[in-house]
This record gives structure tokens, C-alpha cells and sequence, in this order.
């Protein structure tokens, strides 16, 4: 055995290990019974322990000294490991087992005062979750910059600056898009009592349509939609809202998005680093792309519309044009998952701000609802009306995910990157939507992106799925106003 | 810390990992898409390799070396850990590897071989996996008794000699009652279409009403029922089947016996050895006497003919009399788990008596079918049909579980045991059944056994809870006897 054998091969049980661990998340928010939740402390921390010593293993470093990598994968995977490997050092096993732990509880902690409208009861853990990142932050910073060392885990290569630089180029030009698009005449919501079993069974036909593979995946209900797992076993979760069934397609799509990335990997890198998404900004740029350049067109919105009067009946909207219309409808709202196109970066924009204060400690944890609150009525026009729709409303931070929300954005903008050179390639495909078949596009994105895995870095994977072409916010722009303006 | 607390803390974690291992069996069951066999094989093989590391620690042998417990059940955790220590030095890891990688993809292919009746696809797994169990059991023999050796997995302080004279003392008297029996005349059998929702439904509530926990538990379907799981965490699986309910309502009330187990230990030994079930067998009893002795009584089944009325209308049974014969009529079959409780601990002899010549090597697995068949029809007076109600039958050899089958039968001998007992203690107990309600009978079972979990021996537990009363065949015989030809 060469060294990069042994590499690969310790490197395959850690992997396998990982899969264990993100399926124990995956069970937490499906499966698990409340009164689990102290013991699945417990374990999660034991769990964390046992991989936290394998990813720190002095002997991953004698093999990276040594390992030769026979080809470009065998080069992406040894790039992959020793990041892992420079960042596991930098984090005290006591620290990780000890955020493991407390991120293990504060979920249910979080899920409970958002169901109580209860900011006070989550303070406490959330300054203590705040507290443990930013201590690991600065371990892993070394002296740089804290916030920009949290990013490396969601999006390698990614710093405060370039994405501010980027947020900057989008707000203005979506501001304008947004309050131009809403002094138009808007179509009525919807009025209709959607059938939840129904909604559950359009969204599995939903998800095969967009080539997720329910053999080596499942549906499940969750309070929050997400997916997870990789290779061989990539389960999703949506939810229902009887008056909304968009909130079910569209999360559904979205995250079958995200798990056609991690089933289209190519089988060979099957439980090695390369075998998974190389970024959480490339993630999101497939359950965009599916949600929204795919899910939301004229097209195929077309061919939902009689899927949904099969499913539904007569649920009072007239026609496909004014479908279309409703889907894409922009309104004002509170909710980051649920907004439109043109708004839902203005969400992210908020909390990338608010988190950058919070880890720099010129915000307060204890202060954080109002200026959430403050910045929602300054960027949005109208006030929080309660916490669940403020800054309970997502889970993230409750698990430390600072350093997370950016990556929707910039998801947002290599989607639009990536709808630029398939619409180049696919000048046809409209026609294939309207039919109800997303197939060209999803086969165009496999082959240009997901069977690549975590083979280049981010922007490399977008610019590599691109013909070459640097990825920059100018086509999701162009693609945006014509869409809601055109 | 003293050694002592470095050992349990150690323990702690072990035990957190060891209950991930066992949910990872249960999604298995349950929830794992088809697809994903190779990828959970992995995954397994991985985990199995890091309980191995951790049971074969060191620093083990060094803390049980110097630990001093400070009482009684700290004497059970240092007991319990030294036989697991000295089992775990005695199996190689590769092997231990080995076995929990063949064991996971082999239950796929049981479970398919099952399902087109097809037993020469299963045999070379099946050789596999008893080859690997033979090499385990020699190594754990350490130049003793193979069979007797792999009976302590399970039964700890049992011996095929012992269980030997208890077979051979239940089945002359059981073959008697049982064609005694089958002479009279006997109830008709169900003739109804009972809903499967409604099956789940029901079931639900009677798991329920047997004291199961649903706050740390849930009910899924599966192909063959179990329980998994321990303290916060505890899940069961049942099936439906469109003509037999009780194949659905027994086995939840089975199950639920065995769950009320590990959720009725004290919260103190949580995570820790005392806080699991002592053997298979102590298991059973609680699974048995919930499932037979109460739950097939005829005060309970009168409340339960009621509770059918209610769910599914006239399902074709008259009365509460033949509906309590219909529950305990005697039939021919060849399915254990669905064997009436006279005939059940046969089904048992028989593989008890094929699986020690399969381990011997006197019976090569590629005769198995030929002598099971032989048997059965010798045993039961009947051919088998075909492989499914045969060797097919039964999970427990495709997952390596030999030396398992004998613990039902002692189970069901524990069983008369406590029954007795707990008869003698509580008179008035028929008058609660009459009215669905157990609670007297669970809360003794509580009292008695269950909240003490691993604290004494096997045989020590039963006669601790049956007032010092040694185990014996006894009760059981004089049990069944009475209620058959009573």
C-alpha cells in the first residue's frame, strides 16, 4: 500500500462516518422522539469525538508528507484532505465535542421558542452557541480575520470582503427591480384549501420529474425543508401549509436540487472528499437553478398548472398565464424561504450583516432583535410583526451556522451564471418544460457540474460548467429584470 | 478522578456510540432507501471498527484493574464491563469488521431470497456469515464448547446443556397438550377485510395502554417486528396484514413488552451497562407475558373484542368467549411468530437443535432446507410448503444470530415464572384487564425487574423478582396446561 492508499483508505471509514453522522441530524429532525433529545446530546458529542480524532489523526500528516496522487481526482483529493486536516488541528477536541453538544440541544431549545414566540427563552443558547463559534472562529483564523476564517467551512475561498463587494453590486439594482415590480398591478393570492396529502403526493412526483432518485433517497416532513446525505443515500424533507402548496412544490424542488448534486456524483468518488458538493455557494446554485430558472419558468409553470388542477380541481385561478403570475407573484413578506426571487437576497443581505456584528461583538446577542427589527423596516418597509417571522424564523444560528447565509446569495448568482451557458446550449429547452420534462436541463447540469463533485474549487466548478467564463452577479441581474420586467 | 470515573465516563461514550449503532439497524428496517445496501455496508463496517477500538482499549484493563465501586450497581457496571472487555480481546478486529460488513448487505439478500422463494441465492451469503460466526464463536470458546460460547451473547451463564434439559422437559408435555388440544373442536378463523390504517391505529393505542412511551418511542412498519434501542429512545416496529390482525396487534403488544424494558430502567443507569436488559432472554419474558399472559387473557381479550367492534364493526365473531378462542386457537402453521403459545416453543426446538449442527459442522448449510423440512414435518405433522414458510422464515441467521432462538423459549420459561408470581401478588388483576387497563400488571413487571435493568445475572433477576423463587419449566407447563384444557 502507498501512502496515498493508506490515505484513501482511512480517509473512506472517516467519510463513511461522516454519513453516519449527518443521517443522526437528518433522524433529529424526522424521526427522533422529543424526549430523546438529552440522550442524542450525548451522542452527538460522543460521535463528534470519535471523528474529531480521526480527522486529527498524526497520521493523516505523515501521509499527506508522503502520499503521491496518481491523477487530477487523486490531486483534488489530497487538496481536500489537508484542508480538513489544517482545520481539525486548529480546533480543540474539547471545543468541537463541546459544540457537538450544546448544538445538539439548542435546536430543540431554538424550535421551541419560535413555536412560543419566545426570543428571551433562546438567548441563553444562543449566546453560548455564539460564544463557541467565535472561540473556534479565532482558532481557526490563527490571527486573521475571525469572520473570514468562518466562511472557509460553507464556501473555501470566499471572504467578507469579496461578498459584500457582490452584495453591494446586487442591492441597489434589486431594490429598484423590487419597487418597480411591486407599483404594478399584482394577481390575487391564492384562496383554496390545498390537501396536505395530496400536496405530499404532487411533490414526490415533482421530485422524480426533476430526476431525483427515489432509490437511493426518501421524502420526509420536516419543520424546516433540507437535504441530506450524500452518495447512495440522500433523503430530503418538505412541509405543508394547507393554504400554500408553494411552499411544498418549491421546497421540494429546491432541495431535490441539492440532492441531485450529491446523487450525481460520479460512483467512483463514492465515500471520498471528492464525492460531495465542493461548496454550500455551488449547492445552492443547483437547488436554485431547479427552484427557480427551472421550477419558476413560464414554461413549466405552464405545465404545473395542469398538474395541480388534476391534483387539486378548480383551486380559482383562471389560466396558465395568471399561474405563472401567481408563482412569481412578489409580495411583502417576512419569511426568507418563502420570498421571491427578486427579494430573497435583500433577506440574506440582512443576516450576513447582523452575523458579521454579532461574531465581531459590535452587536450584542442581547441586542439582536432589535436591530433585526430595525434593518427589516429600513430595508422592507414595514415591520416585524413577530418573532417567528424575525429572527426566530431560521434555524441556523441555533446550530452555529455563522458564516452560512451568504452562500444562498451567491447560489443565487452562479444559478444565474450557469442558466446563461445552458440557455446558450439549450437554445430548446423551453419546449422540453412545457411538457412538464426538465431533462435536457438537469442532464446538461450533471454533465457540466454534478458528476464533477468537489473535483475543483467553487469558482473553479462554476467557471469550468460555464465554458470558462468567471462567475459575477451580471447575469442573475440581467435574468431577473428580464424576467419580472420583460 | 478515580479510576472508577474514568471507566464509566469512558463507558458513557462507548454506550452513546453503541445506541447510534443500533438506531443505524433500525433506520436499516425502516427508513433506508433500497439503493443505498453498499453504501450502509460501508458504513457499518466503519462504525463496527470504532466500537471495536473502544471495547478493546487498553486502558480498560488498566482502569478495571483499579476500580473500586462504590455499590451494588457499580459492582454490575464492572461486571458487565469485564465480560464485554474479555470478549472484545478475544475477537480479532478485522474479524469483528468482517462479520458487521457481510451482516449488513446479507439481511438485503435474506430479506430478497425471502421474497422469491429462492433459497440457493441466500445459501453463499448464508455460508459466509456462519463461517465468520464459527471463527467468532472458536475465539470466544478459547478451546471450549463452540455453541456454548456463542450462547453468552445472548444468555449469559447459559449452556446448550441446560437449555437441552429444559427442552426436553417442555416438549413431550407440549406435544401432548397440543394434540389434545387439536382433537376438540376449534373456532372458526377470521373471515374479514381489517383495514390496515385502522390496524395502525389501533395497534397505536394499544401500545399505549401497555405503559409504551411514546414521548421517547415511535411505531414504523416493517418487514419483521423488533425493538431497538434504550433509555430516551426506545422504537418499535410491527406489520399488517389484511386478514390477520392479530398478527399486528400481538406483535406491537410483543415489542412494546420488550421496549417497557429498556424505557423502565432507571434514569440513573442511562447510558451505562446496568441501563440495558440483562439477556435476550429476561427480554422475552417481558415481551411474553405482556403479549400472552396478559394480552391473551381472557379478561383483556374481552376488552379487546370491544375495541375491535369499535374499530372495525362486526368483523364475523359472535361473542367475547369465541372471540378470546379465536385469539388462542390452536392452528396448524409454519410461522414461528405466529405460533399460538402451545405449539410456539417447538418451532424453536427445532432450530435450536439444527443450528448447534450447523456450528458443529454435523449439518453442512447447503443440507439446512433438506433437514429443516425433515424435521417440520416430523415436529408439526405437516410438509413445508415452500422456502418462505421454511428456513426463509426467520432474519435471525442472515444476520449472524446463532445461539438467539433458544432465549424465546426461555423467555417464554421466565415468563411462567413471573406470571406466577406476580399472580400470587395481584388478585384482583383480572378485574383490571376486563377493563383494558394492565397498569397493575406493568407496574409490578416495573417494580419487580425491569427498573433494575443489568443489576443482577440473568437467572438472578428472575428469582429476585419471583421472591427468590430459582427459574423453572414449571410454572410455564402448569400455566399452558390450565389455560388449554382448563
Amino acid at each position: 500500500m502507498s501512502a496515498f492508499d493508506d490515505l484513501m483508505s482511512h480517509q473512506k471509514e472517516t467519510e463513511a462516518l461522516s454519513s453516519v453522522m449527518g443521517r443522526l441530524g437528518w433522524d433529529q429532525e424526522t424521526m427522533m422522539p422529543r424526549g430523546a433529545a438529552s440522550q442524542r446530546a450525548e451522542e452527538m458529542a460522543a460521535f463528534e469525538g470519535v471523528l474529531h480524532a480521526r480527522r486529527t489523526d498524526p497520521r493523516l500528516g505523515e501521509w499527506l508528507g508522503n502520499a503521491q496522487a496518481p491523477d487530477e481526482a487523486g490531486k483534488a483529493q489530497l487538496r481536500l484532505i489537508t484542508q480538513s486536516f489544517e482545520r481539525a488541528q486548529k480546533v480543540p477536541a474539547d471545543l468541537a465535542q463541546r459544540l457537538a453538544k450544546v448544538t445538539s440541544t439548542s435546536q430543540g431549545i431554538w424550535a421551541q421558542a419560535r413555536e412560543d414566540e419566545d426570543v428571551a427563552a433562546f438567548l441563553p443558547t444562543l449566546k453560548e452557541v455564539v460564544e463557541l463559534k467565535r472561540e473556534e472562529g479565532q482558532a481557526l483564523a490563527a490571527g486573521g480575520n475571525t469572520y473570514d476564517a468562518m466562511l472557509q467551512d460553507y464556501e473555501p475561498g470566499a471572504s467578507a470582503a469579496s461578498l459584500s463587494a457582490m452584495f453591494a453590486a446586487l442591492h441597489p439594482r434589486l431594490t429598484a427591480l423590487r419597487d418597480q415590480v411591486m407599483a404594478t398591478d399584482q394577481p390575487a393570492d391564492l384562496d383554496f384549501d390545498f390537501d396536505e396529502g395530496k400536496q405530499m403526493k404532487l411533490t414526490r412526483k415533482l421530485a422524480k420529474t426533476f430526476g431525483y432518485d427515489m432509490s437511493r433517497g426518501r421524502v420526509d416532513k420536516a419543520v424546516h425543508p433540507f437535504s441530506s446525505g450524500s452518495g447512495q443515500d440522500v433523503r430530503i424533507t418538505t412541509r405543508t401549509s394547507l393554504r400554500d402548496p408553494f411552499n411544498c412544490l418549491y421546497s421540494t424542488i429546491h432541495e431535490v436540487g441539492h440532492a441531485c448534486y450529491e446523487q450525481g456524483i460520479s460512483d467512483g468518488y463514492l465515500l471520498t472528499p471528492v464525492g460531495g458538493g465542493i461548496s454550500m455557494g455551488v449547492h445552492e446554485s443547483q437547488s436554485r437553478i431547479y427552484e427557480n430558472q427551472l421550477g419558476r419558468s413560464q414554461p413549466f409553470c405552464g405545465w404545473l398548472y395542469g398538474q395541480m388542477r388534476d391534483t387539486f380541481g378548480d383551486f380559482g385561478v383562471a389560466d396558465e398565464d395568471t399561474f405563472y403570475r401567481t408563482v412569481n407573484k412578489l409580495r411583502q413578506g417576512y419569511i426568507r424561504t418563502e420570498a421571491d426571487e427578486v427579494q430573497y437576497n435583500l433577506h440574506v443581505l440582512l443576516r450576513f450583516d447582523l452575523e458579521q456584528a454579532i461574531i465581531s461583538g459590535d452587536l450584542a446577542v442581547d441586542d439582536l432583535e432589535a436591530a433585526w427589527n430595525d434593518r427589516f423596516e429600513a430595508d422592507f418597509g414595514f415591520a416585524v410583526d413577530k418573532p417567528s417571522n424575525g429572527m426566530l424564523q431560521d434555524v441556523h444560528w441555533s446550530v452555529g451556522l455563522f458564516g452560512y447565509f451568504a452562500t444562498y446569495s451567491l447560489g443565487n448568482v452562479y444559478a444565474g451564471c450557469l442558466n446563461q451557458a445552458m440557455r446558450t446550449d439549450l437554445p430548446d429547452l423551453d419546449a422540453s418544460l412545457a411538457l412538464g420534462d426538465p431533462t435536457p436541463a438537469t442532464e446538461w447540469l450533471n454533465e457540466a457540474l454534478q458528476r464533477h463533485g468537489g473535483l475543483r474549487d467553487p469558482r473553479a466548478t462554476i467557471a469550468h460548467a460555464c465554458s470558462g467564463v468567471e462567475p459575477s452577479e451580471a447575469p442573475l441581474l440581467n435574468y431577473l429584470e428580464t424576467k419580472f420586467t420583460g
